[in-house]
């Protein structure tokens, strides 16, 4: 059936020049760093396999409601409880009294923020939308992509200076670089903050305090690794904004998978389970033990290689307390943040020549010197990206 | 623990004056055929739970990507192969040739293509939006939600008579009132319209021919009752309009929760399986006999009702050939579209005397003497639809 597929090996295009190499594996091939598929805790889930099982039977869950007591009307109360459940474990968000949105992803949410708090405040001109470069590339297109006329895409979050209603939004730790951040424009105007905190989870980053914005997004992709489930969700102070989201959501999706919240909420049960019935004697059977030791050993390897290749040079993070694992750490972002030694101007170029296909800084709204590199692609990919990367040898 | 919960009884209210009663079923409550939220088939899956029942492992499915070979790159094989499968074997669509696009569900495909089909024909205004009234509430509300620059609802189709491009909305069968539909503009500008499939399943209508447009939508909520799992799909004859519609998926909620997919792949393929393998020799253990049976059964107890009543009229609906079961036959439409008899201005405000809400005529473009009424919900709700409808009297 030819329908659907495309025929042919080379790789699918997209409009922004994002390219999906049909095969990423073989040895001659690129090794993709590009995209940031969070597949590198499979072997977690591989040994929890059966713990995580969820099984839907023919007539469950078959409504478009999932609560109907509940503000966010589609989501199941499983869902509610395992995230509160889990932040109150973890410690990085303050829960009480706000309202739990949830999303198709965090994508999703981005776009029903952007909606909820433009329209509470009308006014005749598109409100400004602007976080600090280097800022995630998927910002800008998601936020333009409709041409509202509620909001657009201004850019640089350090170079707003209009004094016109502006949202920042503050993703910390930061992709593509890792960094801790906080709000930067000081042009005096009205604005609202929408805090992205998808990778603040212990095995990315110390967890240094609950943090307690009006608005702040999380997105399950990046806490467990399950990016296929797209699961996000939002707390937020303001019911207005909470009923707008939902609105939004509403009319977008009609709600999010009941099938991907129910499969949610088990993982975080099980996660949750090991820390606090302490099941598992094992601290290896621990999720965020497991994850943070691979991301610090990738990490490690991935230093030398790049210490040896002379090319580049990474991005520096403090160590910090962190309060959910009781110790000193550094950051181990899920992304690596290069930037080339002088002499090089083109990053992205460079290492593609290498084979090594990553995403290049003027996407962040940097220049060309920066590249992004994700740190949670498989094994496979990550031991070829550390060997091609230590034999990069100056043109 | 308050967070996100609504204290209280009162139903929750959006701004558009929909509301969720907090408590649908007691006696003396509201009856609430106003949502179409498809729960009737309900006992059908309950019978067949065991057959349907799908089980995810804890490292299954974890990856944003579903194909990479496939130019709609977060559609598992086996999602594309059950919707193929289920199409060659209804009859109801032409796939040969067409690329399909899956969405969480068909309202997140809608906003897809209003993207797709307005930003590949640039122009200096936005290009209009109309159905024929009639036509789907929610078609407006998700046309102006975000303002888009790229497209606006301009309303009914029938009085369209700008010479500036369109598109044109063809429900059909039509939600609200079940009718099979036409494109009707008539203005000699240039449009493109998109077929909205939704209800155009053996039991709900005759399968009079193969739809073969080139822009058709079809929703998994509508045709099996799993409404919960928000998935949709897309059948473009354009490959660039399929891929401007998987990029809009991409930013939306980068693509679609794998969960649904795989369990809307097992449900259909065990209703295929039950035409196809003949493994059940009762009649009633196929999906679209049953389901046809218990809308006919729902539609004949509500003529009764409505006659009783002498308050209403219902919209006619032609006898055809189904291709499908091979047999002349009636519609019986999700929906039914009561106009009120002479004296009788609301239609709406008069059922929610008899505490019945319904959704009035004024939502889907036409006036206070219409209402719509969900023959889809549950046993429970129908029965008290159909003993309050059958004691209204005239006041």
């Amino acid at each position: 059936m030819v329908v659907s597929t495309i025929s042919g090996s080379s790789p699918l295009s997209y409009s922004n020049g994002t390219t999906i190499p049909l095969s990423t594996f073989s040895s001659n091939s690129f090794v993709n760093v590009e995209k940031g598929d969070p597949v590198a805790f499979r072997s977690y889930w591989e040994k929890m396999r059966e713990e995580c099982t969820i099984e839907i039977k023919g007539d469950e869950w078959m409504s478009y409601f999932g609560d109907t007591n509940n503000l966010c009307w589609y989501m199941v109360p499983q869902m509610r409880d395992a995230i509160l459940r889990l932040h109150d474990m973890v410690g990085n968000a303050v829960t009480k009294d706000k309202f739990l949105v949830l999303g198709t992803g965090s994508s999703q949410l981005y776009q029903a923020l952007l909606y909820a708090l433009s329209s509470l405040e009308p006014s005749d001109r598109p409100i400004n939308v602007v976080a600090a470069a280097p800022y995630y590339s998927e910002y800008k297109d998601a936020t333009d992509i409709l041409q509202s006329r509620l909001f657009q895409w201004t850019g640089d979050a350090a170079l707003y200076d209009k004094c016109e209603p502006y949202m920042e939004v503050v993703t910390s730790p930061n992709n593509p670089d890792g960094t801790l951040r906080v709000p930067v424009v000081n042009s005096g105007a009205k604005g609202k903050v929408i805090y992205d905190l998808a990778y603040y989870w212990p095995q990315y980053t110390p967890i240094i305090y609950e943090a307690d914005h009006d608005v702040m997004l999380f997105t399950f992709s990046k806490c467990t690794g399950h990016a296929g489930s797209r699961i996000g969700w939002a707390f937020v102070t303001d019911i207005e904004v909470a009923k707008k989201m939902i609105r939004f959501v509403h009319l977008n999706s009609i709600g999010v998978s009941k099938e991907s919240q129910i499969r949610a909420a088990k993982i975080i049960g099980v996660i949750c389970d090991g820390y606090q019935n302490l099941k598992f004697i094992e601290s290896d059977r621990l999720f965020f033990y497991y994850s943070k030791r691979l991301m610090k050993e990738r990490w490690e390897k991935f230093k030398g290689a790049v210490e040896q290749s002379k090319v580049f040079t990474l991005t520096k993070y403090p160590t910090s307390y962190c309060h959910f694992n009781k110790d000193l750490s550094e950051q181990y972002p899920a992304f690596a943040w290069l930037k080339c030694v002088e002499g090089i101007e083109d990053g992205e170029s460079y290492l593609e020549k290498l084979k090594i296909r990553t995403r290049g800084g003027k996407r962040f709204g940097v220049d060309t010197k920066y590249v992004r590199i994700s740190m949670i692609g498989t094994d496979d990919e990550f031991i070829k990206l550390c060997t091609r990367l230590s034999n990069a040898k100056r043109e």
